[in-house]
């Protein structure tokens, strides 16, 4: 078994968790690896359950932050072993996983082997199934079996954010939006009533929907309301009794999911509409003492953060928590996803000089 | 191999050729009951070709009539053997093809059999594979292969009518509307283009159509445009690029198939339309003298037909032709089909005293 050398510099150790293969399903071998590279640092008190391994410092400090990333990917597509490439004149590390997250992965070890005394007491989190359904997430588990290893007061994701701090995330909702109509031959379509037309005022009010932008301590979110589905038909010659058009909804943090599902509902007004799925946003937290000396020491400007990440479980749990990453999230699971070296110096930066002791 | 008593009445013929499974791709052993029993009428002229059995009289009259009937059905479901059943006082026949159409197939057998001098000379044709795609219609086969056996002046397809007469029928055409878009995740809706919001007109202007009534020859034919399905989406956080509105138009024998076609392209001016499927409709053709006459002699007023049937086989070929049968069509192919008794007896009625010799 290779061993991962946590001295490495952030980038090769980005390569060489890279270079190690970890769909959602298959982190065990990642999990091992990590396990075997923390497990000797004296400083560190280390829980592995299941593929979750958790490394605490015990300095007794006053404040804790818990500083996370998940190990797994989405499925490779022809993009690993990583290469170096350069763009434009930019040198950029390229291929699975460097953007979502194991450049931000390869950070978090280095500077867990590294930082023995930092000035805050820090609880690192390495969970798996992050890519799959949330039933699947390792964070999520544990939150849920060892709630008492989330204390602290601030928390990091280390989300691909460019390098960036985004606060919080929006949150998300699906519904179902349904039509019912009377199936009928369609020679003699005025007996029956068609179930897909009844939708156009359904698509209608989508069409016409405005989006809103909300303000939330500080942070502008903007919102998003979409069918992302929409299915209907019996036959070539039947009148259809049935269309169901799926809906996103992307809400700020300043609204609960209850709320969201009211806005939904009220938007798609006189129509049969089923709730089916839903997380609440995470708001951003920044205005914590902690966050604010985060923001100080990586001297970034705070962004929202749009979509749905596990900072809103940190969120649910009271902690105020962040994203904050090298990678452009918009090339996460992209087939040509890649990191600029520079955004992966960066973030090793920004958190050594927040966490190191003055 | 039990034989067909073509000399027991409709109704016990009906029920007989009911009780004798066909449905498509499995008519052959009712095909050879009824050559077996047609081929020693020394009246009749028989042809057998495939599973359509042509059975012709040749009496020397100045005109023919082709008398053609479907000897298929669609699937059984528990339906089969027939029953004799009571709606309201009234006795009916139920069970799998009494509709659709072995009640009208019995009467033209009967009669095939009893009337061995008409007064207009008859093609009798029965055939195979009406209800399944035209590539396989035993009737389209043998318009191509045989036209010749096809002559004549006037032809009744005994598909049910009710015991009408139902002239002509509509075309029928089938198109795709799409619409494109750009995908993106939900989260960052705004970096793409909703195809399922782009098609909010679409349903908009099927909603809002108001199909016409064509006079065509007398009768009224009522067209219709509907979305018979509807498809879209990529995944539930994916902004789709793609949505499909199948229509189906159902138009007046008076435009064909290229005027259809330019009427869905205008309905949906602006819009992606591909014409996928289209036959045309066939003019009802009862101003023919024959037609004329029996219409006088069944006593029926004559109706317009919707649905598409083989009766525009006949029109492409120039010959007018009705639909004449025992039967509510809108029973046809349902678990309850059922014929009243009644309605089998007129039929058979009508037919002999129009052919008959006065």
């Amino acid at each position: 078994m290779p061993q991962l050398d946590l001295t490495a510099t952030s980038v090769d150790l980005t390569r060489a968790v890279c270079d190690i293969p970890s769909v959602s399903d298959d982190e065990s071998h990642l999990a091992d690896l990590i396990e075997a590279a923390i497990r000797p640092q004296a400083h560190l008190d280390v829980i592995r359950d299941g593929d979750v391994i958790v490394a605490r410092t015990h300095t007794g400090a006053s404040q804790r932050v818990v500083i996370a990333g998940h190990i797994d990917t989405v499925p490779i597509n022809d993009n690993v072993p990583t290469r170096d490439i350069e763009i434009d004149g930019e040198p950029y590390l390229w291929g699975r996983g460097t953007v979502d997250m194991k450049s931000g992965l390869a950070v978090q070890l280095k500077l867990a082997a590294e930082l023995v005394a930092p000035r805050i007491d820090v609880t690192w989190m390495w969970y798996d199934h992050e890519e799959v359904d949330a039933a699947r997430n390792g964070l999520n588990r544990l939150s849920q079996s060892r709630p008492d290893l989330f204390a602290g007061d601030f928390a990091i994701l280390g989300e691909a954010s460019n390098g960036q701090v985004e606060g919080g995330c929006n949150g998300t909702l699906r519904a179902v939006v349904r039509t019912h109509g009377v199936r009928a031959h369609s020679a003699r379509a005025w007996i029956g009533e068609n179930a897909i037309h009844a939708a156009a005022p359904v698509l209608a009010r989508l069409a016409e929907y405005r989006p809103r932008d909300v303000a939330v301590a500080g942070l502008v979110y903007r919102e998003g309301l979409n069918a992302v589905r929409i299915s209907g038909g019996v036959a070539g010659n039947v009148i259809p009794d049935l269309c169901e058009v799926e809906v996103n909804y992307r809400f700020a943090p300043s609204s609960s999911v209850d709320q969201a599902a009211d806005h939904v509902r009220n938007v798609f007004a006189g129509f049969e509409v089923e709730i089916t799925d839903a997380a609440a946003g995470a708001r951003p937290g920044l205005d914590a003492p902690l966050a604010r000396e985060f923001l100080a020491a990586v001297g970034a400007e705070p962004r929202p953060k749009y979509g749905w990440t596990d900072v809103a479980r940190f969120s649910a749990l009271g902690i105020p928590a962040v994203n904050y990453g090298p990678g452009d999230p918009q090339l996460a699971h992209h087939d040509e996803e890649r990191v600029p070296i520079a955004q992966i110096e960066a973030v090793e930066r920004g958190l050594r000089s927040w966490l190191s002791p003055s």
